[in-house]
């Protein structure tokens, strides 16, 4: 077979896929909650039946990687165990638990001619979700779109690809068992690098929206190269702002909380700023709490003249998201210019003033331009879970449809319905 | 100068554009109500002073769009007259008098740990706004993106260059009366059209949304184009399905309505559907009230048998927007028929049920995908002065953050408040 020829079998079974998942689709967004929610307890149910067959696969991903030479941060999000599985599966009985958004009213109201308005939520349609090495992400977001309605194509890493594959038969059952379209949630059956290109061109039409999971990678290529929406944060650089009012002992909590609870989250701080005029009270206590907590702290003069451990920070510094124990500290000249920095250096994802000047904090929260602004609280509050979305399938910076936390509310859309007895516009 | 350092001078203008738009979203996304009200009431009020010299940049406008040999039916598009300009000004009152959507709570709620959650609508950034031969709207759609706190970039039509430069000079007042920045709404100052080519590459990321507002060719263009999101519709091809226990006097009214008040807007109905259970008693009286309104009928055999006057619809008929005295008219059998028909051909803009059956009326609001769904009313109430939003930018049929008519709700984005006393993930 030609190269030519071999392209062309994967735009057939790519364009073929998007054909199948709008079809679904159609199904899905008329299914009664109880029937999806049937689907996703039958689909926790297989995934603990079928441990064994998910744990032999990922076995053989395991060896191939190692095989490969992979480092070993990406052997642990490939790795599956029986706990993880089984947290696998719970999370399917979880979102079979939340309310069903679709057909939910958010808004209705009746015009003085009698129209009556209603605002109702529905299906977004096909969901392309793109990940990497993390063989749940099969899971969860495929109960996340089916609960929302919509119909999903899942393309994980090539390197997950007989696990993700195993988890995929778990959740098939799942559909079947509730009388549901085996389409509803396909995964790409190749290991082809082409088939991301596809999706991200939107398969004919056919994808209303794009979920990349993984690293700043994956991110970068799905947001330059995708030409259907993207709900995605490319990285998080959150900062806590310690200001003039900030309680030291609240702000000690808030701040080792925010930097070292998990490092390699998008809700950990990355930097901390510090109000100059705390730096005789507040700049000494966290950072020696910062480095006794094991964190290396990159600062400004000031910082550094704090604490001999402190090393220098760099222009390059402000704008890193380290994702690990370490964190850039400047002290800032007042509020505005605390603002000033994370305008210039953030990445609009989530950032925290810790101030007992409910004032100030106002303002924060006003002129902060991110998805999530805290006043008095960890940034690793970062979490469709903390906000009471019961799930997310990522977290968003872009500002149209979903921002923040995406659960499966902004999984959705809405149309008008509107009733009338014979109204005619005049 | 060569070409390739003119379009370098184009670029630098265009990116300059959008660096100023970018500035100016800053200030306008804090602007209070009362100040944004102050400038839509100072431009109304520039407005109507500049009448005369408005009037006769549209006379240069007229005349040289003239001697190009313009069609008529676009110089009547192109033509301002004093009453054009005053429903221009007023329409700038209408949107000072709105709500303003900044800062209002959309959902708000606490966690059991205490933390409180607000979702508050922020402005959404820069809008760009693309759009040919009609000069009001540089002041419909500047009015309501700085009623949401949005910068507008403004690219009108090179046939109204003059006119809508004039009335911008107008709003740039209105700005800088209420001591709004003058970039708060910019016009593209230079007729060479790859300046549309640069606002829809997105300027550098200054843009955040693109809003066309003319023709299908213009939409069509922009959605193929444009690398980042548009609110648009490319066609509205509206049904109205006239069922099985529709009444008969009820069905006259609107669809007479729904096709004949006004031809040539998105919401104009261009296919009627009728139940073959009404062919009957339904069919006929329909036709010829159509027909003797002045609206040519195309139908399928079924409809021709009707009435001698019914020409022959052609398959091209059913996906054709005919924004003219013309419906093309289909026997369904039943309403599976009409809601296939309406998804096989249809927009998903606007369509609406004509029945006295509640259950069949739900089935239909339910299952037909579109924007807009109705029962027993016209398609011509897919307008946002309608809907009660007070003025519209636009209709939009995708499904992502804005559907329907777009209102100053729709050009708002949203951003989570959270407010706590110290507390830190666990």
């Amino acid at each position: 077979m030609t190269a030519v020829a071999a392209r062309s079998d994967l735009d057939g079974l790519m364009l073929d896929i998007g054909a199948r998942a709008r079809t679904a689709a159609k199904t899905l967004a008329l299914a009664p909650a109880a029937q999806k929610d049937a689907a996703l307890g039958a689909m926790a149910q297989a995934i603990r039946t079928a441990t064994p067959d998910i744990l032999a696969a990922n076995a053989e991903d395991m060896a191939q990687a190692r095989a490969n030479g992979t480092a070993g941060s990406f052997l642990d999000r490939l790795e599956l165990t029986p706990a993880r599985i089984e947290a696998m599966a719970a999370g399917l009985d979880v979102v079979a638990g939340l309310p069903d958004p679709v057909g939910s009213v958010i808004a209705a109201w009746t015009r003085p001619n009698g129209l009556a308005f209603e605002r109702v939520r529905v299906p977004i349609g096909v969901v392309g979700v793109i990940y990497e090495s993390r063989p749940n992400v099969t899971a969860d977001a495929g109960a996340l779109c089916l609960k929302a309605g919509n119909a999903a194509i899942l393309r994980g890493g090539s390197e997950s690809f007989r696990s993700a594959a195993a988890i995929h038969r778990a959740l098939a059952q799942g559909l079947k068992a509730a009388g549901l379209p085996a389409d509803a949630i396909q995964i790409v059956p190749t290991r082809d690098r082409a088939a991301v290109g596809a999706m991200l061109a939107g398969l004919g039409g056919a994808i209303d929206v794009i979920v990349p999971r993984g690293g700043k990678g994956l991110v970068a290529r799905v947001q330059a190269e995708a030409r259907v929406p993207v709900f995605a944060h490319l990285e998080g650089i959150c900062h806590v702002y310690v200001h003039a009012a900030a309680d030291l002992e609240l702000a000690k909590n808030v701040v080792l909380n925010a930097k070292m609870r998990r490092t390699g989250i998008c809700g950990a701080a990355e930097t901390l700023l510090i109000d100059r005029a705390v730096v005789a009270t507040h700049l000494k206590p966290l950072v020696a709490m910062l480095l006794e907590a094991g964190c290396a702290v990159r600062g400004d003069e000031t910082v550094q003249a704090a604490d001999p451990r402190v090393t220098p920070a760099t222009e390059a510094d402000w704008s890193t998201e380290y994702l690990d124990a370490i964190i850039s500290a400047k002290v800032v000249d007042g509020i505005d210019a605390a603002i000033a920095h994370i305008e210039r250096y953030g990445s609009h994802h989530t950032d925290a003033i810790l101030t007992e000047d409910a004032a100030a904090a106002e303002r924060f929260l006003a002129e902060v331009d991110s998805a999530i602004v805290l006043v008095n609280a960890s940034t690793q509050f970062a979490d469709g879970g903390e906000f009471g979305f019961g799930a997310e399938i990522g977290i968003a910076t872009g500002k149209l449809h979903a921002r923040g936390p995406v659960g499966v509310e902004q999984l959705t859309s809405f149309k008008y319905k509107v009733r009338g007895h014979g109204q005619t516009r005049a």
